[in-house]
């Protein structure tokens, strides 16, 4: 069974736990299972790169909502800490998200790294999880200041504050998904 | 090669990368890396019951904390929705994190498992990360409350309130910590 291509590694990681230690047929299968392992981490960096431009998005909405929200007196936002707090996660939350999405069309066409291939997911993954804690923190800790604000009056300034905290969430989830599949992704890696 | 134990269930997941494939070696070293695996396994589960068993103490204490924290007129705490947030939540921490503790200790003393392994990991996961997302969100959502009152005056409740809000915090690191050995264990996880 010499007819394999040269040009694939001959890596024996994960193969299925069915199979018999025939020398003939592991070599196959672990072939395919290599293939299929190199499809899978395909989907899993275009899986990340989705979720995070639309945290991005997200994270941009909330920053713009809420820095544009200056209305006078005391319909300011950087009057009270926990709009200036959300604003800050949401800046940070739009540079780190585009940060990460340059970076991997990056590698998409380039094929360089800027590190080794493991503390790359290892960032990848400390860093959206922290970002998605961030933006839940900040998003939940703008809410009751909103609610008692509504039980007044209900004007521009309640209502923008409002869009930018469920922007805040849209980005958490986007960014929490994206941290499950970097998690997924440092654990499954290959130590080649 | 027919001398190994029997009871050693000749799996073949998950061999180092620089393994030879010829028979002999692979075959050792696949049982090698099986009671390695069992080792690692078992420390993971240790370190779970571990980390459950702190949040489950901190749960408890910003439970109570926050309970006792009725001192009459506004200085009750049942006055804030954030305050009954945060007690909603430990509250639910507090059983949840028991609860999984006691399932560990069942499961360690009788060997028994209530659902199959699959199943169990998802459900530890899912679980885990939950409920640290919602420690980290009520914690948070209770701080600007908190420090409005202190601006006016620095009383028992106030005190209360901040010692149940850290107790929160101290609750959530656990559990968060505990959410990333479940994901560890979810994905490494055999399909026996």
């Amino acid at each position: 069974m010499e007819n394999t291509e040269d040009n694939t590694p001959k890596q024996h990681t994960n193969p299925p736990a069915s199979v018999a230690p025939a020398d003939v047929e592991s070599q196959s299968t672990s072939i395919t299972s290599v293939l299929r392992r190199w499809k899978r981490e395909d989907y899993l960096k275009k899986g990340q790169v989705v979720l995070r431009t639309i945290g991005f998005f997200f994270s941009l909405l909330s920053f713009i909502i809420m820095a544009a929200n200056r209305h006078g007196d005391w319909k300011n936002f950087d009057q009270y800490e926990e709009y200036r707090y959300l604003l800050a996660i949401a800046i940070l939350s739009t540079f780190y998200t585009i940060a990460q999405v340059l970076r991997q069309i990056h590698e998409f066409s380039t094929g360089k790294y800027l590190l080794p291939h493991q503390q790359l997911n290892l960032l990848d993954f400390a860093g959206d999880q922290i970002m998605a804690y961030l933006l839940l923190s900040a998003s939940s800790t703008a809410i009751p200041l909103t609610n008692r604000m509504r039980e007044g009056s209900d004007n521009i300034f309640t209502d923008s504050s409002s869009a930018s905290i469920s922007m805040g969430f849209f980005a958490f989830m986007a960014v929490a998904l994206s941290a499950l599949l970097s998690g997924y992704k440092l654990i499954t890696q290959t130590y080649i």
